[in-house]
């Protein structure tokens, strides 16, 4: 029997640490529909900062982030641009477009996580009955599908540029974006600078329990309040939650690096694992994606149930590939049982 | 300065007690977005238990157990039946049409919270293009702007009988599910056997800090939980605040017996405040509405911020109308300090 | 055998006159999707003038005009204001809240078919997360479900002076505005100089075969033209049915006072009639609603049925009730006729 | 002064042929709403028996009855799978999911208009939380923006086949299924023998001055309907354009052929004028797309600018490239003078 399993599904697995449960007990709480709880209020005010916005919400989860953030930029019928691999399209199940009424323009994804300035000029709709009104441009960064890879601050400010000659906004889908920063070794807010609106969550690699946090003007702020409440994420002493957020930010940003080597040490040795291919040998980030080898005749489904026999957890994202994430609560020789035990199971 | 201050603006102010603060503390959690938080799943079972039915589901509000209830009963383009004063046609931001599509046909709530069976009768549309499909019917127990009024279990039976004969569904928003079973002395399930779904707070009386549960069967619990994740609220290590919603299911129900004696004790005390006229003189749960006397030359902003300045927060409904809400932290001096202040403030 | 039908269902049965089928004939046409065509552009302009806006935008139903022009003045989830026996409310198939995410706070409409000052002022909500953002009042001239009764030009005013003050939009659903300019010997100008927008009716007491026209400022109906393009109202050559609608407008506004008088003709006969309660016994336009007495055995479906076999189509309202519409194709005749049928059925 | 424009810009811009007019003049009909009029009734049949479905209905344009179609198909958050090339995704201003709560699951057109089986088959989404439900592929014969292309009787079957497997819905967008029947020699039948519902325009090739037919079983009809309604797209006496459609469809289908000959007798003819380059020189419909040299200086809406002083109407698609569309009003001569003027213009 297994009595410790190393789960790889995702870094959306990590349990808060004994400092945030502390946190959460002692937490100083209010009604904060009535703005009154006072550690959502410091939280709001610490991510803001860290993101250099005006203001922040603390919302549920990192998709009522992102379609709160989509529902207050865009009205009924407008249209929003996003990449084909982004998680917004993909796997919020197509909620601006259910819930909102937004539609999406997909433009292909580049390797490297980005959509073209070209393809972006393109996809800009003139003011003609047949369209509807461009309003929006979604980045993701760190990408996850695309191997959660980077956008430089360069890329970004590009795209913001972009977006305010042609009077569109720029939301950032920042899920990870520590992770980013982290990596490049800049600040948080290099990268969101050009940005109108950033969503990030404190429940990843962050290892807050519950929550992501929404920043933008303060105006737009009180805009998304309003959805927020709409959607039902409004929440009552939501302090308890926020108290372990705080920790999220001001402990755990730095410690990501250690998720990024290990992920990197995780991809060397899974590359000299016979039968698999490393589709990323230098993960950016906490990232790494294999694919299993024309030769290997289990799929990946079967890989995956013989490894958790062996007492890991995979997260296998088609037929033939998987997604392997390191976390908080992954140390280095879990890393070593997970290389031998896909040795062990493709032998 | 006022170092307590005395809240009866709602019940969602309440904090959570330190029981439940230990038990969040010590939670045992797991991703509840792949169903594997222990504490979330042990809540929902627990809810769908005194609920007498097959399923629950944790959300993050009452508001989203409402929208997430609606949106799975009822495609775009539907209808649902509400009382112009209920909850959910009032004051959830009109979620059930913005987000939903869904229509609402208003019936006029009578002053006993009820709709009555003859206007249910005739708002039931008949299979014509020029109406939309007649889905939904939607109680409120306790009703709030009622007074906090109960809905029997026989009245809600019979709801429930003509909702079946038609087919359509019941959904009941039994926010205070438990006041309405506590004042009428039978189980929270003999009000909600006929109905197809049930949403009640933990937040309210029952001090949990964050969160409702929508409960129904399997089915369509399955169903809601895609839409909770549509929305946003799929939260991860959601066990933290599910730990608070289980003391609050099993410690927190018989005392509200307590607040409604209060409610009594403070109704009765207000009917003898010159130019106060208390509304509901016998309130049936934690609920008191009171209401300025002509005479009274103030009005209701007003004389909240004369008792704000005596250490009461209260809650004006309209310019001439208050509602004051008994819980958990109002105890019985509260209630007398309570009287003394308004007297003070319309001497 | 009946070799006419007197089809008083409604005026919506109208036939286009032969001076309408010869100028559908001859309409010269073009592309209007591409605002190309010579008669429809006459059309929208002619009207326009006659309801003193700046633009207007022929539609192919009145249904589409008031959506159109909700989905113009409001975004997703806000919030607009209509009587609880308005068309809009209760036979346009919610396509408001299903398609246009707007939400509705239903009014009761007086007997007279207004919506009390009072009321609307209670109607207009603050500002706060729990409630859409009200932006939309909607009145019906003459209204239809009130008996087809025509709201004052001082009314009228009022409610427009009112929406002003607030900052709401006033929309006028005057599918039949002519027949309460000719009730009231006004111009219809003057029952919409205050509204923001209006749509009325090329195709009830107009006999035009198909068709609505929209009318705002310029800007609006830009805006508009937009989501009629959405819904799928653009048509191609239309130029054709704006024929009609030309000479409609030019030719069918004033013979509207012979309906209204032979609607009185009908109501006066129809007082005499055993068995059966006029409501309106001096009906305001061209329609009249009647029931029948509590001592007759028959519902109102089976006495539509006898009328059918003496040649007389009437629509029933409810199972004691009907509607009788007079229009062009309805003489003089054709009113004693229905008289006589009705105490012979009722015998 | 230019006397006859040759308008080349669509076949949308086609008017009405004198026989078309005298059946609209004598147009037999009745309130459509009600399901009355003889004469739309009689065009749904006979579309209904072209496209070998059991019923149609009629809509006033092609936008509005792939709209109707996609509502009635999936319900909101429901995903299609539709080209990114399609006119649905492209040109209807994103009403399905403005409107419709739809999400769109895009693929990459191949430039013979198909969609890959193999991209199909990865489209189709898992049963999870994270992802709508798909429900619908929408197909476009012929493929306007891949250049009027025809997809085969073999394609279109291999696909209906693979939505049945999984339980998916086929809408075609048939604006031009006639244009496809002719140009391969099958009947229109022959190529939806697999959708479950099929749209075609009367309005375009055909000639009509407005509207277009969906078509499929009684029950998607009837529901069809009620969107149809909701939509504001039921017209009343309606036969007036439905008399026009009964002669597109009964006397202008096989002279399509004709509208192909010269789309390739223009197509030949270009490709010899110098700075252009023909697309498709070798059309298979009615569509032909030019391209600007790289040596060419003017832009698009330049050469557009100067054509139009030659007395031709040109689209420009974007600033390097025309679709140019044969249609009954051009004729022999219009083909040459056309290619007069471009080599003109381009000298």
């Amino acid at each position: 029997m297994i009595n410790h399993f190393i789960d790889l599904r995702s870094d959306t697995v990590t349990h808060p640490t004994p400092e945030m449960r502390q946190a959460m007990a002692q937490a100083e709480v209010g009604d904060d529909v009535m703005g009154e709880d006072p550690t959502v209020n410091r939280l709001e005010e610490l991510a803001a900062e860290k993101m250099g916005k005006e203001a922040g919400l603390f919302v549920p989860s990192g998709t009522m982030g992102n379609l709160t953030a989509i529902l207050t930029h865009c009205g009924r019928g407008d249209e929003m641009i996003v990449g084909h691999l982004s998680h917004t399209y993909l796997f919020e199940a197509g909620g601006s477009a259910a819930l909102g009424g937004v539609h999406p323009f997909v433009l292909q994804n580049q390797p490297d996580g980005t959509l073209r300035l070209e393809d972006l000029r393109h996809a800009v709709r003139e003011d003609d009955p047949h369209y509807p009104t461009t309003r929006l441009i979604i980045l993701e960064n760190t990408h996850n599908r695309c191997g959660g890879v980077v956008l430089t601050p360069e890329y970004m400010r590009a795209v913001g540029t972009f977006a305010r000659e042609k009077g569109l906004k720029l939301h950032v889908d920042g899920a990870r974006i520590f992770n980013a920063a982290v990596a490049l070794g800049v600040l948080a807010v290099d990268l969101v600078r050009d940005a109108d609106s950033v969503t990030f969550c404190l429940s990843k690699g962050l290892c807050a329990p519950v929550g992501s946090v929404l920043c933008g003007s303060r105006e737009f702020i009180a805009r998304a309040r309003r959805i927020r409440k709409q959607l039902g994420g409004g929440m009552r002493q939501a302090g308890i939650l926020a108290a372990a957020g705080i920790v999220a930010l001001e402990k755990m940003v730095e410690r990501l690096a250690e998720d990024h080597r290990r992920a990197r040490r995780l991809a060397e040795g899974l590359s000299s694992v016979k039968g698999l291919v490393v589709e990323n040998p230098q993960p950016a980030t906490n990232m790494v994606y294999v694919r299993l080898g024309d030769m290997v005749q289990q799929d990946a489904p079967q890989v995956a149930e013989e490894l958790e026999k062996l007492g890991i957890k995979s997260h296998w994202v088609d037929s033939r590939r998987f997604r392997l994430v390191t976390h908080y609560w992954v140390n280095d020789e879990d890393i070593s049982r997970t290389i031998h035990a896909f040795a062990q199971v493709l032998r």
